[in-house]
């Protein structure tokens, strides 16, 4: 906890495929009757299969959360600063899973998957997933793997929104949940970044209307704009201002249209090789995801409500400059749950980095995670055999 | 003052045209031999020729400031509600001049119009222009209509940056500047926006490296994405959660990629809007005259320095929910402006809009420049025929 504990990698891993064959039927109304989904696991799944810890993805990433391949080494997983032995999630006491969602591109079923019913891919047919779906999914993919109680689940960003549905729609299934960098819904800003980033996209000539398999191409232009305009929201002003400010490419303007300040550099080289590794139906229907994410919605607008079969206990980080969720909005939760009498930790991390800043190895950010699921293994060793949920007390936020 | 003074339109305008023959250098390096600048004019030059104001436009507008043409009475200038008769830039005392700048689309010179030397459009060869560009041109305007000196050179966002650089170019050319809605430079994440804009563009198919007259095309996708982009950095977040919220098109969620909340509709309508009627090579342009300005670089970043020659009086005005341009860049320049003993005024206007706030009726806004150029006008009658300058008191900030 003071930082003395040596860390270690989790090492090499292997994702593995639970392939399900009971139909699920999806928010948006369509039925998928078979499907896929890949996860990695690390750490040991204890006697009472209580030390499970579920870490769900944002935007891009996917089930591969830590360690690397025994192919690629350089290929480490997206939150492996947070996960291993003697980490914040310390594989060394807990069985940790990263799955990668419905819909997605890394080797779940997704648009880039044979449609069984026609034999070709799903492309633009592939329907359209929610929070709730893949949450759905999670809780099959549980059962899969015999665990009928999480100790936690957490996620940054749209991971975050994973683990509050969690414990909305699956109560009695996870004890804690940890939402960092989340919104109760995005704003109508949000949305509009979304929408820029979809229709830059959907406008491509080579997307095809989704069939862009069957043509042989990749609208690569327009994911390169849609994920051009994405990363100038992850990160705040100030933090760009400091990386890049006005700083030249070459030393001089040459008044073209060729790169002339280092942040047209840092974003073309972002976008550039985002097209090369992303399926763009899988980024849409993501975009989407986060867009109908709304838990108040079907309350009238009521979090409180929304929130009220919450049972775990929670622990909610901000981060200060984060301007695509801002703390404001995680106050919103954190208000809520308040109200639902739920066990609430809160903490506004001052970064400098922006919504990004869920993703870094900021060592106050860290203590407070590792701090938390210290707490986690306490009570795991006390209540672990009863069955016993600590919640309802309302604790200091 | 008090709002008690009836307020007309400049009615029915006719634009005209001022062809210069003298080859101009521009900033890049190269040298347009002539050129044509469109420019409209509202109320009566004075025998002094000493109530001239100048308003420089901004990213999308033109010379079309005030007032309707004949053939479309629907087409009102864009800051018709700040100029004419009994308005706060008063026509029935001023005589005000909108320009459309060279680069332009809107009949002035630009990469639409046949280049002399090749006898096709400039297209992808029309030079890249600056803010310094645009004044050295607008000069010659003003030496055209043989006004020496303006009572005031006025403009927001871009056409602060002009107004601003009037005043260090041409000290003893203008009495006052209105510098509205300013920063001294482009941030990295402004200068990211514009980069994403330019990307939609320039990798439109349609596009053709700027030569898309020839091929008979438009890249109106990347037009129409730039748009968007822009458009969500002119609103403030909360003018946005106010105006559209989460509010749904259709009443109802559709779950697919047509329009599914208000916010993505009025996007698409702007785009589109945008799309069929500005000029891709014109837009690319701005964004880098934009990109470009920043009078403290040839100063080692001195603003104090680079704003050192300015004689003028200024109002400069910013806007509280400005994120493109905070109230934080305009208070560096009044800083950089009270540093070299200059006359300022400055407002920080509390206006829920954001960056867009500078083109709407805001009544405090309003009666602030209505006030100032009261001001202007007592100095007029007084100091006009004697040529002595205002400026060289330290006033308040």
């Amino acid at each position: 906890m003071d930082g003395s504990t040596t860390t270690q990698t989790v090492g090499i891993v292997t994702p593995r495929i639970a392939k399900f064959t009971e139909p699920v039927a999806l928010k948006c109304g369509a039925v998928i009757d078979e499907y896929e989904l890949v996860y990695e696991a690390y750490g040991t799944l204890n006697r009472e299969r209580s030390n499970a810890v579920l870490v769900c993805h944002a935007l891009n990433a996917s089930h591969h959360a830590a360690g690397v391949y025994a192919d690629d080494p350089t290929d480490v997983g997206w939150w492996d600063n947070m996960i291993g032995p003697g980490k914040p999630v310390d594989t060394n006491r807990f069985f940790v899973i990263g799955v990668n969602n419905l819909g997605g591109c890394h080797g779940s079923t997704g648009p880039k998957s044979i449609n069984p019913r026609t034999g070709k891919p799903w492309g633009g047919q592939f329907p359209v997933v929610t929070v709730e779906d893949w949450v759905a999914t999670q809780a099959r993919l549980a059962d899969h793997l015999g665990i009928r109680q999480f100790a936690a689940v957490m996620g940054g960003s749209l991971g975050a929104m994973q683990a509050l549905t969690w414990t909305i729609k699956y109560p009695e299934r996870l004890r804690h949940a940890l939402v960092i960098a989340c919104t109760p819904s995005l704003s109508a800003q949000n949305i509009a970044f979304n929408e820029v980033a979809r229709q830059a996209i959907i406008t491509d000539p080579d997307f095809h209307g989704g069939d862009y398999y069957a043509h042989g191409t990749t609208p690569k232009r327009g994911l390169r704009v849609a994920r051009m305009v994405g990363h100038i929201t992850y990160l705040s002003d100030d933090e760009m201002a400091s990386k890049f400010g006005r700083q030249l490419k070459y030393g001089k303007l040459a008044y073209s249209f060729d790169t002339e300040f280092e942040i047209e550099s840092y974003l073309r080289y972002q976008g550039n090789k985002f097209a090369e590794y992303f399926d763009a139906n899988t980024y849409l229907r993501i975009t989407k995801v986060l867009d109908y994410f709304d838990p108040a919605f079907e309350h009238g607008g009521d979090l409180v409500r929304a929130l009220a079969p919450a049972k775990a206990s929670f622990l909610v980080i901000s981060f200060t400059t984060d301007w695509r969720f801002s703390p404001e909005r995680s106050r919103e939760i954190v208000t809520a749950l308040l109200d639902n009498r739920c066990d609430v930790t809160y903490a506004e991390i001052e970064a400098p980095h922006g919504h990004d800043a869920f993703l870094l190895d900021d060592v106050r950010y860290h203590r407070l995670v590792t701090a938390y699921f210290d707490r986690i293994g306490a009570e795991t060793a006390a209540d672990a055999g009863t069955g016993i949920l600590h919640h309802g007390s309302k604790a200091a936020a």
